[in-house]
């Protein structure tokens, strides 16, 4: 028994070949698939376990039977394991996100495959003296479609004489858009993109079977005009020309993305005709080339919240030039697409509730549904918990500091930095944990003060307190890495903002948020980060762990939802009407609840009475 | 009394503003209307005269009474008369067309102004926190559409808040295609377009009074690549890097004849929402880049025949890039758009007949209807008649030869060149009446042959006979001028080809030539060749002088009408389909037709008995 093998690979759903000869880890290597190995594929780090679901696999090494101990009896490691036959595996959560430091992963998208672009094959009539009918009109008679895009006249005579008159027609949404030879392996794709503040990633599908072909992420090239979408919106409201340029830099940057994804798929351009765009409001309208000045200022006016759809070509987009690019309904100036995703992806509008719904990217956004409201609103959660505005706060790249933690006397600090270099300085998860680790050890106190001589790592600098998380000596740049007073000040303004706006959500719903059935976290934060450390700063609420579900990329998974569903697209503008948005300014007892949500985990601690008591528990070890 | 007065000039339709104290001539030439005059405006030539139909004008001058008894008393000299009023003037034919050899005038388009452009003036309620409707949806509700083009959300925005809400909307065909602030000067404009293979003309209206602003024209820049239709095929058919190269010649070519239009009219590009194209179907799909190949070869099939529509900006146009170009509808590969507007404009579908149409360009069409028939044929009439293949023929530039007489001995030939410049070729007109004076002098034959010893300007070169129409030493070039045997072959075949079309056409509706009851002639040649001559030749039947209907450039004044109407646009389609195309090569009799008609001006002479008895009485004086 020999051969290539057909595996999917959970949770993306990415079906890839394997050759029986190679590992399954060097199968995801040659894929780009991400999957974190510290020691090389050797067997030796244990960090690429993952299960076979399903199908026949080698069986285990020595390697793997020492792991399986440590790791759960039906754990492999995905450098050791072959695949024997077609089958799906499952990898682990962090080896399936772990290198991706940009969050590409989502639950799978299970719908029925309808989408809006179809083909048919059509064998025409022979022209003749007799049937003199022009090339345009023969084709759409035989197609049974009258409308059509004028852009294919540049290719219709030759394509059809061409072919012998056997040729495919591509139809979007009832309008002839393409015509081709039929050529066994052209197929019809489409690409989903989650396009957010700080990060893009494109999804490219094979529409027919609704497969998941590829997957690429980039940084958003807007960045260069500004980290947050407010300075973006400064700089792009400072005249057309800034606009463009703003409306170039994300074009810019999914056409990377697209020129990226199919040369891995070896697929022509011109077989992608569909392109569906989930993303914050702002960054739909910067797509299509608005400046967004208005959606700024009170009182928040945004360019669009309808679904907009534009031809390829009038963006410039490297792909079929009469297929569309489409914009997700939005709600509301920050209540945008990549909700609409998230409430899709979730199924949070199937639940009669109380259920909720956070995502948190570089913007936050709060979800509640009880059987008699569906409110969301939004919040500036995002920048500090990513890192910005933090004294050593980074990007997720090779060097941040991603995982601490802290000893009991509050003077020695674990930590590992991304691709095992030496720190440089802290990403978002770890300024999590080394939060909350400061919390736990009582190196902040209830309302955000580093306390004086909790630890010798606590040092007076620039005339505030720091916590010193890695000395001069240990980084990699010779200066030391540290967590100010004004960074805790930030994180806690940060985490106030995302409870808060849930408290408020729920209170106006009439519910509380203890009594959450579910509460479910999509974007880069949630998935980064344990809820342990997100409910020991009173981020999250505190429910038991069950309740807790992890979307992952839900923008991006949203828009793949859509692109191979005509039935969930109604749904997605049925539902963008349905939720209610709330104005938190204009909702009296916000401030108050802000203000107490700023305390450690807050100031009510009855809302965090089981987690402050395992932190005393942590405490007594 | 003093100031400006508008007049209507006729046959064009312009409308000017002319100021009191200039000559009706010296308004003409300000706003480039094409006028003759040789004596440069003094009162000498009387070329230029003019009736006045409405409106007060200054009294004769003692030039102009010398002139009016010569030219009829109630004609006018433009360069002696000004307005005391507004008015209407109607030039003389010849005065109107003379100078500008691309012809553009026509007769006046009189419809009802509905045009597919419209703009409605809009008052939106002023967003609040109560009121956080997006700036689209706010719009798409106050106009009460839900169809709008994508491409505005670059400019919605900014102009909605620019404008404080109070801005003007255009709409094309219940599309939103512009949103715009209320600027009192700005107009809602379109083009019509007459796209021929030689040369093009654009015609620019105000599309709600429905008043014609400016009239441009220029020589098709496809010339470069052929002079004709078939050797462009043939270059465009090389590959799509030619078929691109014929595109953007023309589109190029269109462009500048708008930015030209718009200089002179004073008017923003962005003002402009609609251009409507007339043209052979070949010239219709090169516009909009189809290679058309197989429109050359049987079975003759044309990319499309529809009128399409497509975005400004897709063609890269110098209008508004959210409005549109349409093509009008054709008939099939050889009987195109062009044909259509002229049906429209001399309204032959509303005689019951027998009448006729003949449109006799770079091209020539044949349009024949009866109470019970309403066909159409195409014939290739055109290069040898408007100068082309002809050993010095030219275009109809300075220098060229545009009418001749000859004395009745045939050894003296008066000529007149266009600028009166020393003459370097012979162009259209020019070679049609030099043949028809050959054939009154006996200078050439029935059959067509140059009669030897018949003047002493007939003479041996080449191996063949000339008739010398100017001596080296009287030449530009210091070369003579000739009309060859070869010359006089090429001439018989492209008459021939439209006389014996007209006669076949007239047979399969039986109908005899002569009971034509009118005959629509359109087109430069019809134009600028006094039909005497064209019956000498033979080339237009013997009918009554007033039963002729000069209707000039159809195809621009058929793209006029569609542009102000979408009434008439619902009739074009129709008609389109109501017309039956003959494809002369399978009608047997037709060969022997074409063969009879190759004689001068024909085998039967029955046929032009008249004019036959005119030629012995003119060589009897």
């Amino acid at each position: 028994m020999s051969g290539k093998h057909q595996i999917k690979v959970l949770p993306s759903g990415l079906v890839l070949q394997v050759d029986e000869g190679e590992t399954v880890y060097e199968a995801l290597l040659r894929n780009n698939v991400p999957i974190e190995v510290v020691c090389g594929g050797k067997g030796v780090c244990g960090k690429c376990g993952m299960r076979v679901l399903k199908g026949v696999s080698s069986p285990p090494t020595a390697k793997e039977e020492k792991w399986a101990q440590v790791l759960g009896s039906d754990v492999r490691l995905a450098c050791q394991v072959r695949m024997l036959s077609d089958g799906v595996i499952e990898l682990n959560q962090a080896a399936a996100t772990a290198k991706a430091k940009i969050l590409t992963w989502g639950q799978e998208v299970k719908t029925e495959v309808d989408p809006t672009v179809t083909r048919r094959e059509v064998l025409l009539p022979t022209p003749s003296l007799e049937d003199q009918r022009a090339d345009l009109e023969r084709l759409l008679q035989a197609v049974g479609v009258q409308s059509y895009d004028g852009y294919l006249l540049r290719k219709l005579s030759d394509c059809l004489w061409g072919s012998k008159f056997d040729v495919e027609a591509v139809l979007y949404d009832g309008e002839l858009i393409d015509v081709r030879p039929k050529v066994p392996k052209a197929g019809v794709y489409g690409i989903a993109f989650d396009i957010g503040t700080t990060t893009i990633v494109g999804y490219l599908y094979d529409l027919e079977s609704g497969k998941l072909v590829s997957v690429r992420s980039s940084y958003n090239d807007q960045i260069r005009y500004g980290e947050d979408v407010i300075s973006r919106i400064e700089f792009a409201s400072k005249g057309q020309e800034n606009t463009s340029k703003m409306q170039d830099a994300v074009v810019g940057t999914i056409n990377n993305i697209i020129a990226d994804l199919l040369k891995t798929a070896n697929i022509d351009k011109d077989d992608v005709y569909d392109i569906v765009c989930a993303g914050n409001t702002i960054m739909a309208s910067f797509l299509l080339g608005s400046s967004c000045y208005h959606s700024s200022r009170t009182p928040y006016i945004p360019s669009f919240t309808s679904p907009v759809r534009v031809k390829a070509r009038d963006l410039h987009l490297n792909s079929n030039p009469s297929g569309y690019l489409r914009t997700l309904p939005s709600i509301s100036a920050y209540v945008g697409g990549d909700l609409v995703a998230d409430i899709l992806i979730s199924e949070i509008y199937k639940h009669e509730g109380p259920v909720a719904l956070v995502d948190l990217g570089t913007n936050g956004e709060v979800v509640v549904k009880t059987e008699n409201d569906f409110m969301a609103t939004s919040c500036a959660a995002g920048p500090a918990l990513e890192g910005y505005s933090i004294l050593n706060g980074m990007r997720a790249v090779s060097g941040a500091i991603e995982s601490v933690s802290i000893s009991e006397d509050g003077n020695d600090v674990y930590y590992r930095t991304i691709s095992d270099d030496r720190p440089v300085g802290i990403c978002g998860s770890g300024i999590v944990e080394a939060l909350a680790w400061m919390k736990i050890r009582g190196i902040v106190n209830k309302a955000g003060r580093i306390v004086e001589n909790s630890s010798k790592r606590v040092i007076h600098s620039q005339g505030e307190l720091q916590y010193v998380l890695v000395y001069e000596k240990d980084s990699k740049t010779g200066t030391k890495i540290v967590i100010t007073q004004s960074d805790v000040r930030k994180l806690q303004v940060a985490k106030a903002a995302i409870f808060s706006s849930l408290l408020t959500l729920a209170k106006l719903c009439n519910v509380d948020v203890k009594e959450f059935k579910k509460l479910f976290i999509a974007g880069a934060f949630g998935t980064y980060t344990d809820p342990f450390y997100a409910t020991v700063l009173g981020i999250f609420p505190e429910l038991p762990k069950d309740r807790y579900t992890l979307i992952g990329n839900g923008s991006g998974m949203g828009a793949s939802l859509l692109l191979l569903s005509k039935d969930k697209w109604d749904l997605a503008k049925e539902l963008a009407k349905r939720v209610k948005v709330v104005e938190l300014n204009l909702v009296k007892f916000f401030k108050d609840e802000f203000i107490d949500a700023t305390f450690l985990p807050h100031k009510d601690e009855q809302l965090f009475r089981a987690t402050l008591d395992s932190i005393s528990k942590l405490r007594r070890t």
